[in-house]
């Protein structure tokens, strides 16, 4: 499959850009440069050494274009909305430099005049990775899949849910397994050159749109479906989102990704809940469709020491049972060796027969 | 406030339109006619006696002209999709003799661009009601208001939820107290003359539709919001609909609706739940957010015999131990006169302290 060459997006920006980052650490496309004046000069594993990336820090696309990209990146707006007039510029030249552009903005930069216009005159592609495709409505369809699928849920938005699942399918790629990650928000879509980010979708259809994300990485002919979770069943604004993953993608077993630190949702004044009620609430809300259990716990226990994080893993597995790690921290492996014998096919429920 | 006079295209459908008889039936504007040539000449009680009102059925938009229509009602379209060749004439009639368009079809009229161009010569706007209003994301604003909410849930789509909302509604007033109908549905929104169809709104944005409606209820005063339900939580398409009006709608009482002779999800192979089990999946799930009880149950017995229909009616209320009825069969007084106590406000869970 033809690879991406990026050059990425981020003047200002590089250090908190998130999607960026996730593209460099797991991209199946390779990334050439990174744009971010602040750095420029150095390599983007002299700024952030975990992305262990030797790829340089230039200040614009002409110093950019030295490196052979075949596309630029916007993984990530500066803060408070509108795209400034500089990043308008950069990716005005970007085009006129023939380079197809893939944006995971809120903004459709393929709605944009000026935007549209000049890549009709290049003759280049503007991606724009959040803007849904039409799918149909859920039809079940997904039920008749071979694969195993396994849905990480979470105890909030942004707790690591989307890294869990990309360290799960290393891992499993080292012990020898076909594991697919199924993308369903903007990052992971880049990461994987592919998916349907489910929070854009009209409601009606979100079900459906988790079932064509499923049914697509099994023509992949895996072994095992990763889909990659969204928000919380219990936050206030994003759990319909999390239930379109549930009942869509009709999981056979679910991964809980914890970050024990946070005991509210991130900008509401809700209580998170706690690995028995986690537990519980996946575990009952699966079983009036399609069981499914949690088959492992994945702590996002970032922050903590290494002491600190063995007694949260211990915690996690007195309450709920389960085997229980921090991927990150201590490697995916033993995580994936100990949920695997877990990740066993279940059936939907059967409407009763006629009265 | 200005009421429309509207005249009803349901050419070769009106047996079946049931938006057209929900507007006819419980519409805060007037029906002047309704255009189908298989009854013309006939009343539209003449044709469904329960609907009980003696509006002329026409054969076209001419023919309908006399009654003094202010706008053009499309609530159905012939099955199988697009819209027939007859069907756009007449609208296009319509628009040129200058009524209002109000359309609850999927396909937006308003995008057609020879509906848009006659509406623009004409000087008449062409209402979509599905088409959802830009909102913003669900803020939580909705847990400060003062009327106590009922939310309507029921055991599948299309058991009844809208019309035993709008039959307590009428019992309300009839029983002195101001309880404002919330629309969630486009027959809903063509009933009232307002809210949103939280089905057509982006997932991310349908807790935040579902809490603007409540905040519009709110602004009218009423001592009472009641909420127009949508799909079910276990149905396997519709559910994050459903999850999306318990949390952004905030409901202090849930209404179970529940068509006993239904034990299958309408077009799809899963089961319906029991008494038993509706009120424990959804007390359960709104009480990881903000605790709401179920304050009755409404049953459909269509199709019963009274005999039956009060087997029925005593067996849900013996297994869930909350007041129960058929507001239809039975009228909504004595529902609503039982289930008023039950309506009182309850607070969303607080966060816990910081650790």
């Amino acid at each position: 499959m033809h690879k991406r060459r990026y050059l990425i997006l981020a003047p200002y920006a590089f250090a908190e850009a998130k999607t960026a980052h996730g593209v460099i650490r797991y991209g199946r496309d390779d990334t050439v440069a990174v744009i971010d004046p602040q750095f420029a000069g150095r390599r983007v594993c002299d700024v952030l050494a975990y992305l262990e990336s030797p790829a340089p820090v230039v200040s614009d696309v002409r110093g950019g274009m030295q490196f052979g990209p075949t596309a630029l990146l916007v993984g990530t707006a500066p803060k408070g909305g509108k795209l400034p007039v500089q990043w308008r510029e950069q990716i005005l030249q970007a085009i006129n430099a023939k380079l197809e552009i893939v944006s995971g903005l809120h903004d459709m930069l393929g709605d944009d005049p000026e935007f549209a216009a000049a890549a009709r005159a290049a003759g280049v592609a503007i991606r724009d990775v959040r803007k849904p495709p039409d799918v149909p409505l859920f039809s079940g369809d997904v039920y008749g899949v071979k694969p195993p699928v396994l849905l990480a849920v979470g105890n909030d938005c942004a707790v690591g849910k989307m890294t869990v699942m990309l360290e799960l399918a290393r891992a499993a790629a080292a012990a020898g397994a076909r594991a697919e990650f199924a993308p369903t928000g903007q990052t992971g879509i880049m990461i994987a050159g592919w998916g349907i980010a489910v929070d854009r979708v009209v409601a009606d259809f979100t079900t459906g749109a988790a079932e064509q994300i499923v049914l697509e990485a099994a023509r992949r002919q895996p072994e095992y479906i990763l889909v990659e979770g969204q928000g919380s069943i219990n936050h206030p604004a994003y759990a319909p989102v999390t239930l379109a993953l549930m009942y869509g993608a009709a999981p056979d077993a679910l991964l809980l990704v914890v970050d024990p630190k946070r005991s509210r949702i991130e900008g509401y004044d809700a209580p998170t809940m706690g690995y028995r009620e986690l537990v519980a609430a996946h575990e009952s809300i699966a079983a009036r469709v399609k069981p499914a259990r949690v088959a492992g716990v994945a702590l996002n226990t970032f922050g903590l020491s290494d002491d600190e994080a063995r007694t949260q893993i211990a915690r996690a597995r007195a309450e709920t049972g389960v085997p229980a790690g921090d991927a990150v921290r201590f490697g995916a492996r033993a995580l994936w060796d100990a949920i695997v014998p877990a990740l066993r096919k279940t059936q939907p429920l059967a409407a009763a027969a006629a009265v």
